[in-house]
């Protein structure tokens, strides 16, 4: 009965670890959201200065330089703290492996914006090239939140996490989309991108809305009312009539120039209202993490009581956390030797209690189990597709968007789903040569 | 650059750690596999004692009862070592939570085995109770194996693990086969049962066969040669000439009760012959754990001569674990601010080293992550299949055989995937009120 209950309470202490670091994950993905934001403004503030040849926006893009690197010391900072990874609870952080790999990466990323500025302050490389670069970035850093979502062992959290990741994800293309067309305004045509362009811009789009509705599915339904509030002070009408005329350029009209300003206005307006409900969405994931812990502490299965009984203490208010909070309390866990084969030393109602607890333990874990699995189902069926891109990508020679159109076609063709097709191609791949 | 190594330093010791935690939990699935296989022998012969009042096989059970013993011993010394459940490190062990759940189930269903063998000595329940009562200590402990499948992190371990799983579940079925079996075969007939044992016999043949499907599918070759070998031992003709009488037995025609003792031992001969695989895989399932942990310290991405070269360290073979091994160890996480930016301090040939390794480490456990997802998908189907004849057995008071027959049944007659009905049947579920 005793190691029984070593056990239960052992799981109770896994639960509560897990959840805090989680939580810690929950705060990176805070600060790297704030850190994207700005970084999508110092893109776009970029451009428009190497586009009017430095000519304008000098003071703006100094300004946002400056912004965005104070959001990169926040994340640095955050980063820095010693028991994010240098602690021996830190390395047994749930996905700690993947996280910290992403984090590496990002950090390798950012590395590069001092030279990228340098670039962009000498005018020595041209709007595309910029956009290129940041958006590699700011990629390494959608990665990363990606896999916060794709570790996250808590439903209502990892629910969060992948709303959020996509409303990321589909503003970083709203942003590109920004860029794209800005680009091509400026040029007075898609030029020799032509039909090219047309292509991209309708890719960046479609991409974008399928964001939005995973986005949407996985909301809760306060952040969902306030996104439909957001979307309708969106310019829409104005975004939809300049996208007609890219559009119309793919197919060979010309564009005017001073389109490229209203064209960018009319975006970054659109950018920053969806800032605030990511910037909603992010604080919601803070305030579930602080929640999902406030209602473990608060002991669903009633742990604390029994633990209680057990040691004879008066049913006062003891925080739970005394009882489990620290490893090798006061639960012992004697030998079986120790244990009167079959006998019940605590007698048969607290051996019912500590039952009873471990049965709604099981129960509500299962629960989170099963829910957590209809989470993840989404996230699997993007890394699907990620990967079956890539390998169009490498052995088709295609570009990204290309090799997404390709699989959509196909599944569009065949009446089958984008992530079955998808499979089809990475099973196919299998049997190929890898181009060198 | 500091900070960065620490992440792809840090990613490494989280790597080792999960590994280490795994290789605890296939130790225990390994006790607990042999416990499985003399608490059936025990079951068999309580049956057998019960089934000739106390006549026979009394010297036999009292061996049996001390086999056991002597393997739930082995489980409960090793569960009692302080750092299985006890230290920090235990509380940060990757599923935790819900395996140390299972632990205390299997530990608390254990705990009526004293009971349980008083009541037969004393001859106080018949073989049908007796079977009842030790198939859900097993069910306890197969539950315990399932949960450390499903909560492994290790592909090839996770597929090792899925398929003992599924191995020891058909030959638990088997078992289950062997004491309703000799139960009719003693009782003369299947008595007032009727088609409704012969209904038993069926599901749990047609259950076996699946579970042994899916432990072929996912076993490693050599055990699964060796299988093959052991199958053509089965006494499978023999096996079927009694099946055949028991089918005939459910449609009105008489048992001969002489046939109890042959049936019996030749199911018995087909468990032993089950166990020599089971056996053979729990040892495959040791082996593979060592081997991937050896193979991370093997360095995989060749990480210890990147650290070498950072610590200006000659190329001797170190080994990775001293320099990786500890927490907080030697690679400082400076803040951000003694970076100069952009600079690289290391020099650019070890920036892109490292930069290598990440790129390295990050397919690596991208691969990884993809193949598990692709194992636990088997899982989650069982899960699926589970919570749907759960929801039957609640709402139309089906037992268990029955429930699993109508879904199947269901799944026939639509054309559809089993896992498929299961998913309709739960959605179907959630509009239904559940039974007090």
């Amino acid at each position: 009965m005793d190691s029984m209950l070593a056990f239960l309470v052992a799981a109770r202490r896994c639960e509560i670890h897990d959840l805090e670091q989680l939580a810690r994950s929950c705060e990176l993905v805070h600060a790297v959201s704030e850190l994207v934001h700005r970084l999508q403004a110092e893109r776009g503030a970029s451009n428009l200065y190497l586009a009017s040849a430095g000519a304008s926006f000098g003071a703006d893009r100094a300004a946002r330089v400056e912004s965005t690197a104070a959001a990169e010391a926040a994340v640095r900072a955050w980063l820095a703290q010693p028991e994010v990874c240098q602690t021996a609870s830190a390395q047994a952080m749930p996905g700690g492996a993947r996280l910290f790999t992403r984090v590496a990466l990002a950090l390798h990323a950012l590395g590069g914006l001092p030279g990228l500025r340098e670039t962009i302050a000498a005018r020595r490389c041209g709007p595309a090239e910029a956009t290129l670069q940041f958006s590699r970035v700011i990629a390494a850093l959608l990665a990363l939140v990606f896999e916060a979502a794709d570790v996250a062992a808590e439903p209502a959290v990892s629910r969060l996490l992948v709303a959020l990741f996509n409303l990321m994800q589909g503003k970083e293309l709203a942003g590109q989309e920004r860029a794209s067309g800005a680009a091509a305004f400026a040029a007075g045509g898609t030029g020799s991108a032509g039909a090219r362009g047309e292509q991209t811009l309708l890719h960046l789009i479609e991409a974008q809305e399928a964001c939005f509705e995973r986005f949407e599915a996985f909301c809760p339904p306060v952040v969902r009312a306030s996104w439909e509030q957001a979307r309708v002070r969106m310019p829409m009408a104005e975004l939809e009539r300049l996208r007609r005329k890219l559009i119309a350029a793919g197919q060979g009209a010309a564009l005017e120039p001073a389109l490229a300003e209203p064209w960018f206005a009319c975006c970054s307006q659109r950018l920053e209202i969806m800032r605030e409900t990511e910037a909603a969405l992010a604080d919601s994931l803070r305030a579930a993490c602080a929640q999902r812990i406030a209602a473990l502490r608060a002991d669903p299965d009633d742990l604390q009581s029994l633990l209680q009984a057990l040691a004879g203490l008066p049913e006062s208010p003891a925080p739970l956390g005394a009882l489990v909070g620290e490893a090798g309390g006061a639960v012992s866990n004697r030998p079986a030797g120790d244990e009167a084969a079959g006998s019940e030393p605590l007698g048969p109602r607290l051996t019912r209690s500590i039952v009873d607890v471990l049965q709604a333990q099981s129960l509500r874990l299962q629960a989170m189990s099963d829910e957590l699995a209809a989470v993840r189902a989404t996230l699997d069926e993007r890394k699907l597709v990620e990967r079956a891109k890539g390998v169009l990508m490498r052995h088709q020679g295609l570009a990204e968007d290309e090799a997404y159109r390709l699989l959509r076609q196909t599944a569009m063709n065949q009446g089958r789903r984008l992530v079955d097709v998808a499979q089809a191609v990475l099973a196919m791949a299998e049997l190929l040569p890898r181009r060198a």
